[in-house]
């Protein structure tokens, strides 16, 4: 499908283009060729649309500026997405946390704990709202007051796993649901290798809770690599199951992984390289007001949210917002997505 | 002292040496110079050996052929080792377990475990006789019938801790106990640092199990990189106080270990490396009996040891024993140190 946008610019222009030119195209066969010069099969597409309006969903495609950029940017981005809820210029600061449906109590606490802390942070989670560690670091994000992200190895209007239905809901509110499956597609098997490549691809860099040897994270790891993204993993004790696929992470090497701070590190100062593109022009340190001071300590080179600076300077929201502001407009502080703020470097 | 030796050759020349001569020597202040030309204090010595002679100990030098040769290699290997037990050519194939003093039950489990498996593959294990994690370290190669090197911080007629009175005992018994410490030398915590150097010194590479962030056990792993010696360590739970020392070493580039295996397959071909001085010559593999087949079948890469084989093959011990040496005769199989075997490569 890109590659006949490529060429051909506009879906319309494929379905009239002539045979020989269609031809052309790599990977190609004779029987698709054959099928686009059928043209669109206009009833199925209008069904298509009226189910996903029914839901309040929409489609974007790959030549919509609302495409994910990140994910334009790998091999074999689809060229559809379904989308339930909102896609904010903020999430191209995500990070993907994913793991095994089989947790224990020790994985859970980690995913819930980092996913709040990164999403305090103004990180976006990505997941696959599978049972276990999907729907942790899911529900992590929400509780952290921070946007998140389900990509589906189902359509966008089949919740599963059923018990997911409130968390469902949450997360159209609070992020996006995606899929690039057709309406009322089932959760066969086969779709969520190619879904896992969505989730890796939207992100700067995928975590990996718990795994087991055979966990399909694995796989999303393997995507991650591919498409030049960081690969962290979660240590645990030897001989237990749901760290063995981890571990072999670690041993490949995958950056372990023990804090938020960790996966901060790793991706801050490439999340700054890709906003910084202008010089930065030395200035001297204009003087502060005491209050400016008292908020200026609070802040560090890693972002904070604007809630706990409310909290911890016990100011009052509105002073504490025109404050940033004027320590934004001095070149003292740097604002970030999700409403974070950090020293300026 | 190496090099006045160096210099001098025997410690009689060096006492004999005129006073210019020796203030050549690099780091020979003139107040050391001066001791030295008092000559030796006879008494002294002949106090120490005595002492030494009692608990059935002696003095090996840097310059007997017994001092451990991979010890000699270090930056600065002690000139002089008061050695109880033996030292055996074989305790050049050792690996150094090392951790804290406060350990929790998967601590202990994993030491006694990899401690254990390695000494059955004919590996020496070298560690400190801590309280903890050392001391298991110690019992595990005794359990698995293996020998076992324990470097004290205090003379090697100081049993400390106390409670280890029994093993001390046993590790004179199945390998050695050393200490660059004066006879009756207290274990002071300043004599750790230095001890830690010769723990290392002696192995292939320092295994940390569990260790705190500020463990002794990251001395003895800084000492092991210094020295050119691989650095594995073993994971845990995050949050656990036990492994935030391990994770550390991880992510500053050490070997995540979840087995023993993980241990052997980096230090065998090191240790083969060495070995193998000639060239091998190709030959054609001959024909075995039915008997030989049966004892080829259980052998791998990996040295076994020969109880395992007797056990395994439910053969009788002197069978064993000389089907084994026709294998190796024929050139299929490898001796390994402490009656081991492996296929020939």
């Amino acid at each position: 499908m890109r590659r006949l946008l490529d060429r051909f610019n506009t879906p319309e222009a494929v379905f009239h283009a002539p045979m020989k030119e269609l031809s052309k195209i790599e990977g190609l066969g004779e029987k698709v060729v054959q099928e686009i010069r059928k043209g669109p099969l206009e009833k199925v597409v209008e069904r298509e649309l009226s189910l996903l309006r029914e839901v309040g969903g929409r489609v974007i495609t790959l030549k919509d500026e609302e495409y994910p950029k990140r994910l334009r940017d790998i091999y074999d981005p689809p060229a559809l997405l379904y989308v339930r809820g909102e896609l904010k210029k903020e999430d191209e600061f995500a990070i993907s946390i994913v793991g095994s449906r089989k947790t224990t109590p020790y994985g859970r606490w980690f995913t819930e704990k980092v996913s709040q802390e990164l999403a305090r942070h103004g990180v976006t989670i990505v997941s696959g709202m599978a049972r276990g560690i999907d729907s942790l670091a899911h529900w992590g994000a929400i509780s952290g007051g921070g946007r998140t992200i389900a990509v589906l190895g189902c359509g966008v209007d089949v919740i599963y796993p059923s018990e997911n239905r409130n968390l469902f809901a949450k997360i159209i509110d609070r992020g996006a649901i995606l899929s690039e499956f057709p309406m009322g597609s089932p959760p066969e098997g086969g779709h969520f290798p190619r879904r896992n490549r969505i989730i890796s691809g939207l992100s700067l860099g995928v975590v990996v809770v718990q795994a087991s040897e055979k966990s399909g994270s694995l796989i999303t790891a393997g995507y991650a690599l591919e498409q030049g993204r960081e690969v962290f993993a979660v240590p645990g004790n030897v001989g237990t199951e749901s760290s063995r696929g981890t571990h072999r992470l670690i041993k490949e090497g995958a950056k372990l992984v023990e804090s938020s701070e960790d996966i901060l590190e790793e991706i801050l100062p490439q999340w700054r390289g890709e906003r910084e593109t202008t010089p930065k022009v030395e200035i001297p340190r204009p003087d502060l007001t005491e209050e400016e001071k008292v908020l200026y300590e609070l802040l560090s080179e890693t972002p904070l949210h604007i809630d706990v600076m409310i909290r911890e300077s016990r100011m009052d929201p509105g002073k504490v917002s025109s404050l940033l502001l004027n320590l934004e407009l001095k070149g003292m502080v740097s604002q970030w997505p999700g409403k974070c703020f950090s020293k300026k470097m």
